[in-house]
């Protein structure tokens, strides 16, 4: 009798929905330690085959719109209809404070509780890259386990949104009904990133607000240049809290899928998105070499003291310090 | 006779204040090709020594804040008191339009043909990395040509107004009067990274609304941490349009001077801002040698293959071309 190998036990675990075996995975890809990464890459390129499988979601709307809400309900909408779902975030924490906002799995109170939901707050890891690639693998792990609607939601700050944009299928931006107001203050290039405004809290006193949000993103979006030609970003109303107009957004979003695969989009955008995710990676580790080259760490504090002195060039340093490494 | 040295010359010719020299300079620091960047850099390692003496003010606000209008009302009463105004611009470009947003000199007629003012748009190199070190390169120019004031404007989209803060000394935020709507779509991190916040077109009708904004902003700014321990971010009202509050905000950014200086946060921050501006140009070129290394190149396409066919984790593939590189 051979002993058992624990890595063909965690792949069986985690291909047969075991949570837990899934959350530890997940555990083992956030932690800093050499021998986890390894074991966690070792686990991630044996479960590579059974990946990439789910339909990827991005979500992004600023504080207030509703996300958790809206997640909960048409996250338990599509169990319904047989679907397995898990939720992941991005945090993009702040630059000065460095807090956190999201990740309170509370906030998805019967969700969280399903069967077939998996919710997984952000990795608290520092920079963004480092979250944004931890995401990504954890993305994997999901869809090893099953998982065929991954939502990814993050807080529209900063580069967050194109990050989440950067790894998901089909990206939504939840709205509020106060639209004239708020366009003012949007971003131009979250509109350009969605494949799919969605304008929540369409209800009771807000109804008619929120129609006349929809007709001003339509046209605001009219005047706009869609990224992708073959789509025109439609705007639908939803009130998360009653459960309306989910059905619709989920037809929506199936036609997207629909349309972007009949052109072969989907499918030249997931295959941009990994080249793009590998070359961020081998960025990070040239620069982690870079600065852990001995003689480069010698010659540092030198040419920093220069660079301040104003008697160097920034270019010039970089130069200099490139010669020393290679 | 010797023949004239033509750096020696574009030196005394820039350093004397001929805005032709200067303008020349900018163009060869601009320029893709290799010999002219080469000579950029000669130009500006002669010219260090006397740069860094300016005021760097980056200024950022949505499309129809009024930036212009500011800037150009702003540039005239500094002029008036002695100064000599630059202005640049960052263009953060659309990440998919790739469109250009600001740029044009004709917004600020009267200030372009001021011969104390010099008004260059935005470099409409690409990537924004690249956008930056143009940017801050140019402000050496203009700090060694004699400006002593540097505006650097830019629109609040994506990660340019990060860049911009980045490379200056204050940072202001011009804000619209309808304050309490816009407040749900401004991103958290900008007011974090502002140093002044100014409500722009507080005349006529628009007083009262912008007296509210400012309060509004006042509450905001004191519920958030703010970055500065030692400075209360103000919150200004002004009308551009009108010449209204702009001696009051010129008091209120020196006051921040003197206050920052005083505690040596400024020459901190200065310093801080050419450490990290080092690391992005050592970042930048060590992608660079990377991606153009022979044996390098020759693996690519298949390693991006085989990661397309899910046989390859990203991770994994960069730790595989690192091997081949070092």
């Amino acid at each position: 009798m051979t002993a058992p190998d624990p890595l063909q036990e965690t792949l069986h675990r985690i291909r047969s929905g075991e949570r837990r075996a899934l959350a530890k995975a997940i555990t083992l890809l956030e932690s800093s330690r050499a021998d986890h990464q390894q074991q966690a890459q070792d686990l991630l390129e044996a479960l590579l085959p059974g990946t990439n499988q789910a339909l990827r979601i991005g979500i992004t709307g600023v504080p207030g719109v509703g996300k958790s809400t809206f997640i909960e309900a048409f996250g338990l909408s599509l169990i319904e209809q047989g679907h397995r779902v898990a939720v992941l975030a991005v945090d993009p924490s702040s630059p000065v404070t460095g807090g956190s906002i999201l990740g309170d799995k509370t906030r998805m109170n019967e969700l969280s509780q399903h069967p077939d939901a998996f919710i997984r707050p952000s990795p608290s890891a520092g920079i963004l890259g480092g979250v944004g690639r931890r995401t990504r693998e954890t993305m994997l792990l999901c869809e090893a386990a099953g998982y065929d609607v991954i939502f990814v939601e993050t807080v529209g700050v900063g580069q967050s949104e194109t990050l989440v944009a950067s790894m998901t299928d089909c990206f939504l931006v939840l709205m509020l009904p106060n639209a004239g107001d708020e366009l003012q203050g949007i971003k131009k290039g979250i509109l350009e990133l969605a494949d799919l405004l969605v304008v929540n809290k369409a209800d009771g006193d807000q109804m008619a607000l929120a129609r006349h949000a929809q007709q001003t993103y339509r046209q605001a979006l009219r005047l706009m240049a869609s990224g992708h030609a073959e789509w025109t970003t439609p705007v639908l109303t939803i009130s998360a809290l009653k459960h309306q107009g989910l059905a619709e957004l989920w037809e929506s979003i199936r036609e997207f899928e629909a349309s972007r695969k009949a052109s072969g989009a989907w499918e030249q955008n997931r295959r941009d998105q990994q080249r793009r995710w590998f070359w961020s990676l081998v960025e990070e580790a040239l620069l982690n070499r870079f600065q852990t080259h001995p003689a480069v760490r010698q010659e540092i504090p030198e040419v920093e003291r220069l660079i301040h002195e104003d008697a160097l060039l920034p270019a010039r340093a970089a130069q200099r310090l490139l010669k020393v490494f290679l």
